[in-house]
């Protein structure tokens, strides 16, 4: 609480009487009010792509995959920015490890990925993400200090977006079960390529100078022909590989 | 910023002289604080179902199927119960929507009802969520004013937690089109069937007395002999049902 006087006192005298302007004394009240959320979306700041993967890298083995990305970039906004980041709780985001709670439906290195990016924006670069992710060798990342397993770790593309034909496509590349600790160390590593990739393209939309390069896959175009909007058999709604897991349907 | 002149002046005369108390002005100034959030999980309160499945219906049509059902939950829990609901910006959750920016992969009213579930509990839920979805002819909410198509909608069992199947399947058992405006009816119910399920789910939490029933489909447990933990190509880790869309893989 701070106080200031201002003001003064001003004395005369007429005709016998004494008068004065009364001292006013104004007292400044700091009055505590909560900062409002700002609209939807939050301003994105620039971060620094290191400091966010090394991030998500350590936030996997606290809380899984979709946790990892989403706390790899809201926690360093959260850091570098504060408020309003501090009142996301980025806990929210565990459901969505091993294709949400071990389904292995959508890999949660996306799920995350798609809830730290819309939280900042429109979500332009989420189809890029889809896109980087189902068709890239994973993963880079190298740790100064690995928290699983040591050395290099083996790569695989996994040709969707869903985490048990990621995970199985890692484990048939790697020679590793699926459970053994180095699949863990693998997908920590991709939690910090994944946050790694949505600040570079964050980064870049704020530059202005974001260029998407996912194409779809020809299985969709191919197939689309008669499962799409345009087919006589207008029944699918997808951009996923139609091959990774209906490559035997039936003759295209 | 707000000023109340507080105190008083008083005027008197003691032996020729003029006093006055001084005037005091107390000038209020708001000093923006960051807001105190609770820790995660954030309390949940009990909440009307019919209240919540409006909410989703509607809320379906303004951002799709992800927002519709985390908007739901969140949305209702922001005005019956406030802070800190209303810092969470449920537009966040749009991405989801077609099973991630139309990609096909996980059906947006679990990557909602998943973000919505877990910021509020552990999500002991989702599993059971997840379960009910894949087997469970839906849609069941009749709107009292439908949005888009009047009438009876043909219901579907998805057999799957993927957005493409799921509509593949309702196509294939309504006989219409995926891009029909019924189709985009049929999953604004389903939003409100899901957005219920959970309210459902969580009211009896509260109460003590939430009972899964779900049990992992036979094929999971088939194939798991085999590409499961203890098998001897270790090399799958999901709960999905695996026949929906590998049943032709090889004999088991």
């Amino acid at each position: 609480m701070a106080g200031a006087a201002v003001g003064g006192v001003a004395i005369g005298a007429i005709g016998g009487y004494s008068f004065l302007t009364p001292k006013e004394t104004i007292i400044e009240k700091e009055v505590e009010v909560p900062q409002e959320v700002p609209e939807h979306p939050w301003t994105y700041t620039k971060l620094n792509v290191d400091a966010v993967q090394k991030r998500a890298y350590e936030a996997y083995f606290q809380g899984g995959c979709c946790y990892s990305v989403f706390e790899g970039v809201i926690g360093e906004l959260r850091e570098q920015v504060g408020h309003p980041f501090t009142a996301m709780p980025t806990k929210m985001a565990v459901f969505g490890g091993g294709g949400i709670k071990g389904w292995g439906s959508t890999c949660g290195v996306l799920t995350g990925g798609g809830m730290a990016i819309n939280t900042v924006t429109g979500g332009a670069t989420i189809n890029e993400l889809m896109g980087w992710y189902t068709e890239t060798d994973l993963p880079v990342y190298a740790p100064e200090t690995a928290l699983k397993v040591e050395g290099d770790i083996a790569k695989s593309v996994s040709n969707s977006p869903l985490c048990h034909a990621s995970v199985t496509n890692w484990s048939n590349a790697s020679g590793f079960a699926e459970n053994d600790p180095s699949r863990a160390e693998r997908c920590a590593r991709l939690c910090a390529d994944t946050a790694g990739k949505i600040v570079e393209m964050l980064n870049a939309e704020a530059d202005g100078n974001f260029a998407p390069v996912f194409q779809v896959p020809d299985s969709v175009i191919e197939c689309g022909a008669c499962h799409g909007k345009e087919g006589p058999v207008n029944n699918v709604f997808a951009k996923m590989d139609c091959d990774t897991c209906h490559g035997d349907a039936h003759p295209n």
